[in-house]
Parts: structure tokens; sequence; C-alpha cells
């Protein structure tokens, strides 16, 4: 295993991040347990800041909640400068909760429901992704009666599709989101857009993809997005605003890329240097640049700690080390086969020289996390187990499935470590139930 | 589609559940919207209950909770006089606080953690299934500390499994539970829990599958535990109660056999009759035998109301309906390709003429509910959408993922309607959420 920048094996050959001890975060706060370490996270948000006002100026980085929300998280992200891109009430709810400025979100989705688009627009929200043309109807009528205006970008197809290594351009992109370039539905969004009395058309806005390590998928999105934006403006259609959405690729396994913070930096500098150049040699003004990582930001920034239970070796068929998580507090091995390095966190020092599959404790065959890793020999019941990259997708997709309680989440610092997201009780898990009178 | 018994289409041509019309539901309750059949469910329960009394005779049914877990539905199947099966301290909670007879229990899963264990024994849940070794002493240590007995059945993989349509035999199964008989890891935690002072063994417990359509598999089931039953025997092991879980097979789409309450208890008649037969014919103690249908029970009691928001018709490659649901609460299709019947519960006596696909709201491609079904032509922004034999595994999987709130659940019988689940709230989502100090 490749350790990240922000982990090491301390004297006690335990794993340590941000200078706190896994075994000790597991007997203060339990398991299982979520890990963010803030350091990372502020590091890496700084560094695409900074590489965007280097490499383009006039942008802005907007950190995409939906990998991880929490208000402490908002708290984090704003105090670094960044925007925010939400995709629900829920998510605009928490960050405002956590003083994030409305006028820095950007809300995304394909079916925002009447009630989101008008608790956004009451709310002032700085700019609605707006995805079809159903929702054009919805907001025009919502600004109509409270008398607001509405700034908008449009989400479009480009016809790119990034498939994590490589991508594809084709002219038939099957996607629930935004409306396509190739078949002229964007230009009529955008024209009825500039119809409407309330809107105002800000830009356009594409996302082509998730765990994207090829930035070529990149290149060709801006260079059709701005050949788009050249023919916007030839029907005098001005284009202020584009943005390129996230989904840059994070470093889980040996079979990814392994990055550091500038290697990420890359990928702003990337869009920033194409998008510039584009613009330059296809003569149209240069727009005000967007981009919405969220992995790239919390992912390796956060690790899971389990502790070890039963240890079942069946002879010659499997050992199994069962976890007290699982597929609750990380579904994505169920849903994407999503791989994940994993550590015995009480002996990081130990060489991992034994097959083993993590198997969680939901009463289900296919809830696993990880099959055939590698562990030390001697794990056993009671060790930590740190499975690695946690810190997108997990939190923020996990279930009481099973009526299993979601893990609480921890935020280190060199110094002090803290919840951010506090225990569940079993009270929290039926705090909605109800008994209706005639089955009293 | 063949439409359930437990529904019809009404005179206002929309879809009607124990006569109350989904379009009415919808209106007052709101949608996305969960709603359980309280008469199928007891129907269900009550025959599968006096099946198992005629065709067997001392034995009992328990409903597997995990499938939907909430107080109420405890209220109803202690009142059917039906057993429980519950995976995690959880569900055991709930069930203590719907006033469940803690001695009607099963005690469930792979990896049940000590604190799990403990608040078990404490509450003198009437039988723990015991999984592994390490789980055996676990609860010796804790039985002794509390100076306690407990009751246990141990879960012994029979190397049968079901795959739905057909089974297979095999001396080599891999599984996280239980413990293989063929290759004598059963009988050695038989004989250790024989030798543990606190534990009174009882009997076996196996579990072949999910979704199974093929009586046979229990069969081979039941022929393989009594074969092992009689090794037992003949060690002077009594076993006094076997437990074949569950895992019949219910009714989802036409790919499926249509099932009525009498067929669904053909399950419980065919495992009746085949045990006796094979006790008899080998010459064993007859057994107290227990079967665990979860799914069986509540998943065609269940549908899912959504109202349809975004339809994005991409000329010659796709038309989506968009609902205001997802993968956060019927996560089943992104993680096994589910398939479910889909009904315009607005325009139920219209055609389903045209091929669609349903796809949620979370900000992910995958999030869908079902590819190329049919809805009427006509299916516009703002009908109701109806997912149908979503009783089962939807509740119990949902999630806050993208921060959306977990629809509520209407329980519906001939005259009331009223939430067993009520409406989570923003407030629910950011409950547990702490700022430290330090970021304040």
């Amino acid at each position: 295993m490749n350790f990240r920048e922000t982990l090491k094996i301390n004297e006690k050959k335990h794993l340590e991040i941000c200078n706190h001890d896994c075994v000790e975060l597991a007997k203060k706060f339990g398991t299982p347990l979520y890990v963010l370490d803030e350091v990372n996270i502020r590091k890496i948000s700084s560094a695409f800041k900074n590489t965007m006002e280097k490499e383009y100026g006039k942008g802005g980085v907007a950190y995409a909640s939906k990998a991880f929300c929490a208000e402490a998280i908002y708290k984090i992200i704003s105090s670094e400068g960044l925007f925010t891109d939400v995709v629900s009430g829920g998510e605009i709810y928490t960050a405002i909760k956590a003083g994030f400025d409305t006028s820095k979100m950007y809300f995304h989705g394909n079916n925002k429901t009447e009630n989101e688009l008008l608790y956004a627009v009451k709310n002032n929200i700085g700019t609605i992704v707006v995805d079809s043309l159903h929702e054009m109807t919805l907001i025009e009528n919502i600004c109509l009666k409270l008398n607001k205006k509405q700034n908008v970008l449009l989400r479009i197809n480009p016809g790119v599709e990034a498939h994590t290594h490589h991508y594809v351009q084709t002219a038939k992109i099957d996607s629930k989101f935004g409306m396509l370039i190739s078949n002229g539905d964007a230009l009529t969004g955008i024209k009825k857009l500039l119809n409407s009395k309330n809107i105002i058309f800000n830009g356009l806005h594409c996302h082509i993809g998730s765990q994207i390590f090829d930035k070529n998928a990149f290149t060709a999105a801006i260079d059709v997005v701005t050949d788009f934006v050249k023919k916007c403006n030839i029907e005098n259609i001005k284009i202020n605003e584009l943005n390129f959405g996230g989904g840059f690729g994070i470093y889980y396994t040996e079979e990814d890329p392994k990055f550091t913070c500038e290697d990420y930096c890359g990928y702003v500098a990337h869009i920033a240097r194409c998008l510039s150049e584009a613009v330059e040699r296809k003569g149209i003004e240069k727009p005000f640049l967007m981009i919405e990582p969220g992995r790239a930001i919390v992912g390796e920034s956060g690790l899971t700690l389990y502790t070890a239970g039963t240890i079942k070796d069946i002879k010659n068929i499997r050992k199994y080390v069962c976890i007290d998580g699982g597929m609750f507090d990380n579904p994505r091995y169920a849903l994407y086969k999503s791989k994940y390095e994993i550590v015995n966190a009480s002996k990081a020092d130990k060489n991992a020289d034994e097959i083993v599959t993590i198997a969680g404790k939901c009463c289900e065959s296919g809830d696993l996390i990880a099959e055939n890793i590698k562990l030390p020999k001697n794990t056993e019941s009671g060790d930590i187990i740190a499975v690695l990259s946690t810190g997108a997708y997990n939190y923020s997709m996990a279930s009481n499935y099973n009526r299993n309680l979601i893990p609480p989440t921890v935020l280190v610092n060199k110094k002090c470590a803290d919840y951010i997201v506090k225990p569940q009780s079993y009270e929290d898990l039926v705090r909605n139930d109800n008994i209706p009178d005639w089955i009293k």
C-alpha cells in the first residue's frame, strides 16, 4: 500500500492521521467512526482556489457538498473562500444553518421540486443551474409570484462523457441531466430563458462524469462548449459564465494514479489553460470560470475506523474479517464494486501478507467492503481496521439499514479532534415513528 | 401489468389500494410516500401462522423485521401472534419500544457487537442465533457477568444455496454467515455451545437465500439439515428446534410467478410437509419448526407514490420521466438492478403504451428506478406515479443521500389512513451536526 501524505505510522506502530493515533481515536469516540482531516481539506481547497486565481483569474471553486454535507464543512470551505454546489433543499438548509452566504451557492439537480425551487428563490440562492424546460417554467412562475429576479446557468450536455481512464465523445449521449447541444435542445433552452422576464441567464454548466483521470476529457468538453458559445454569440447571446462541474479522479487504490496536492491542482490548471487558449483562439469573450470539486476535496481527507469482530476462516475457501460497520455506512462496494485500501491500524507496521475479505454486519450476503485484500496474518478480533479514502460519498450515502446507527464523524487537525456529526442514538431511529390509534 | 389482488382501478380511473385512492393519498400526505396495506399484511401473517399450525403443529412464524422496521409493524405482527427476527440493537430497541414480547425474538447477525449482545441478554431476548465461535465466547462471558442463561440456536451452513429460480448444492459454500456442516465446523460449534455453562443450546438455524421460487431448494436444505440432526443424535446431541429462515420469493414483475395468499402459504406447507416426512423417515424426534418470512409479508403490501416532475424526451434516444424520489428512498435498482412494475396512478385506466425510463432526483446518473418500462403516452408532470411491491427493503434501506428527506410511511386499512412513520424535516438532517469551537 502507498501511504497517503496525510497518514503515517507512529512509534506505537499504529496508523496516524494528522497527529492522531487511530487506535486512540477509536477508543475515545468508538467505532465505526468517520474521521476527516481538516488540514488536508483546507490545503486542497486553498490550493484549488489559488490555482484558479493564478492560472485563470476571474473564476471560482465551488465545493460539491453532496460528497460530504454537514454544517461544519460549510464553515471550513466558506472560510477558505470557496463557493458551494448544493443539490437539494436539505443541502441548502444545512448550508444556511452554517451561515454560508447564499449568493455563493449553485443549486443543481435534474428534478428539483417546486418546493425546493421556491425555497431557493426565497433565500436568494446565487445561481440555479436549470436542467429542463419544465424547470424554467417553475422558476419563472415562482419569480413572478415573489417579484424576484433569479440568476441561472443552463445545464447543457456537450456529448462528452468521461469514463474514469478515458473519454468518449458522441452526439447521442443518453442522460437525465441537462439539454443536448447537438440536437438543438440547448439553444432552445437558452432562448426560453432569455424570454423569461424574471430569469437572468448567465451562462452554461456541464459535468462530464466522476473519477476522471484523463484530462483530455475536459479538453474535449471545453472545445465543444466554446464552439457552442461562439454559436450563441453569433445569435447575439452573451455567455458570461462557464461552469465545468467536477469529477476529478482521486486515489483509492494502487490501480489509480497517486496524487499529491499539486497533482490535484493540475486538473484546475489544465481546465484554466484550455479555456484561456480556446477563448483566445475562437475570439470569444473570456467568461467567468467555475469548477465544482467535491470528492477531490474530502475524499482522501477521510477514513473510516472499524473494530474487527468475528474472524471466520473457512479453510480453503475464504477468510472473513467482519467489522462493526458495513453497507449502511459505506454502500459503495455494494453499489459500484468500489475498491478501497484497508489497513490494520492497530498493527500498521506489520506486513499485509494474508488475503482476506472484509464483511460488514448487515444481514445480507452482499454486505462486503472489500474482497481479497491483504491484511497482516495476525489480525485479530478487537483490532482497529481503517478503510482509506472514505471522506466522500460514505457519510453522505449512509443509511440505517438493519437499523444500524449511522457512525459519527470526527474532525481532526494537528491539535484537536471533535465531532462534526455526533453519534446517532436508538431514540433517533424511532423519532418519527407513530402508532395510529386503531392499532394501539 | 397484472394487477395485484390488493389493488384496483376506481371510478375516477385512479389506482386504489385498500379502498384508498392513491392520488388522494398523495394529495393528503404528499410525495414521495410509502404506503402499506394493513389488511394484506394481516392476511398473509395469519395465513402463514394458520398454515404452520395446520400442516405442522408445533411451530411458529417470525416476521423478519429487516424488511420493514417501525414500531407499528411490531404492533401488527404481535397482534397476529407472530414471533419476530431482529438483526441489530436498533431493531431490538424498536421492537421493545412497541411493547413486543422479547421472549418471542430471534436475534441474528454474522457480527453482532458485544454491546448488542449485552443489550439482548439483559432484555431476555428469547433466542440468539449464534453465528461463530467468537460470538459464543462473547455470550458466555456476558451471561457469566449478568448471571443469566441464554437460549441459542446455531446458524449452520448446509451448503444449499438458492438462486431465485433454481438452487445449487455444494460442499463449499462461501458465506460470511454461519458454520459449515460439511467441514465439521458446525459440529465443533455445537460442542462448544454445549460446554458453555450459561448457554442453552436449543437447535439449528439456516437461511438459504432471498427471492426463492424453487421450493426444491427448501427440500434440499431440509434433507441436509435432518441428516445432520441424525448425526448429532448419534452423538447424543438433542436438537429441539429447526429454523429454516425465510427467503420466499414475491411478485415484482411479470418475470416472477404471480402469487395469491394461498400460493405464499404453499411455501410454509411445503417446508412443514418436507420436514414432517424427513423426521419420520429418518427416525428423529419432531423438532419445533420456525420460519422467518419478511419480504413475503410486507413486500407486495406496499407501494411508493411519487409525483412526476421533469419529463425529458430526448428524441431517438430515451424519454425520462423524473420523479421526486429516487435511490435515496429505493436503492434496489442501483444496488441489484431490481425490477418493478410502475403505474401512472392518475391515469390507471390508460393503456401503458410508451417506453420510458423512470429517473430519480439524485445528482447521479445511476439514480434510476426502472429502465424501459411502459407508461401511458400522455403521462405528464404532476401525475402520481406508483411503484409497486416496495413494502420490503425500501424504507428499511432508505438514506438521506443528497440530503433528500426519507419519505414517510402511511398505513392504510379499509377505513383509515395514518402515518406509521412521520415525515422527516430539514431539522432532522442537522440534528446531530456539531460545529467545534475552533471553527466557529
